[in-house]
């Protein structure tokens, strides 16, 4: 499958303004992995699919979750907004046979997060935090750390979504804040 | 045993400073107690205790943690403020043949705090975190919840630790946060 195929299978089942979103966080994360000599086709393939699920009707997404043994339950007792990145990593191998862990798991861990992610996986989630189309305080100094050190990046991204979630009274999916430790301890 | 003597028993061991620390909470535990129908026993006797192991050398901290299995040995990879709560609930019970577990577990945690704390556990860490003694931003704000409710209070705590560590570059240990999600969900 082609970066442009991939881009092409992604505006079929979203909307406009989330396919827009989707070529902007592909074009942040192919100059992402320029800058820190990432995978290509990788981070492109992950990055053009990463919110194939997302307008999914939530529904569709719980039953997804419940028929897929390897997907962990526990992602129903938090937010529906972290269900698509897993159930899209389930639906691009099953529809487009992709079997390439690191872009299946750059899919699958882009909005949460995770331990030990490949350079693949932190491309992607980074991209999609910090692509032009967001605008959120965190935004600018998280683009600022991004010229510089893609694990400082990512790290500021994890702790301002933890911030953010407490803030908002709640509850954080446990990968994201073992992500943060993790990062935390690497950099320290 | 009393908590007189559990009082004696701290004194004895830890610096007049830290000694009046753990007057103070455990003024401030059956305060608790009385607002919210706590154990008086328990809770005196596990605020009396709380900061037994705190003036220990780290390396026999760190010793106790590698001889006792039933302890973590992940607490090894943060940082050794938290060590003293578990090894206080060991020596509490080899030294004083305590065998409370409500006792046991708000020494243990009390630093942390966990998933599933009983009333004695979250008065005990409560106590601990705005004892009169203590003088940081969150504080005010923590005494004000904990006139009305243990769990928002608790809940506060919670939050404001993990915004701290993050503001410090610090890991989270995941009792904290699973701490925090489990109260954020049980609030909302």
């Amino acid at each position: 499958m082609k970066i442009e195929d991939a881009l092409n299978e992604s505006e079929k089942v979203l909307t406009p303004k989330r396919y827009a979103h989707v070529e902007r966080v592909t074009e942040t994360a192919l100059d992402l992995v320029k800058k820190y000599q990432g995978n290509e086709y990788e981070v492109g393939l992950a990055a053009a699919l990463h919110d194939y699920a997302k307008d999914m009707e939530i529904l569709l997404l719980k039953q997804w979750i419940l028929d897929h043994h390897d997907l962990p339950k526990d992602l129903l007792d938090y937010h529906h907004e972290l269900w698509h990145g897993p159930v899209g990593s389930k639906m691009i191998q099953s529809l487009f046979m992709i079997q390439n862990h690191d872009i299946i798991n750059a899919v699958r861990y882009h909005t949460t997060g995770r331990i030990h992610m490949t350079k693949t996986e932190k491309i992607v989630f980074l991209a999609d935090y910090i692509e032009p189309g967001r605008d959120f305080p965190a935004v600018y100094e998280a683009r600022e750390i991004a010229k510089h050190s893609l694990d400082r990046a990512c790290h500021y991204a994890l702790e301002n979504s933890i911030h953010f979630l407490m803030s908002k009274e709640q509850p954080v999916y446990p990968d994201t804040f073992f992500a943060y430790n993790h990062l935390t301890k690497q950099l320290s």
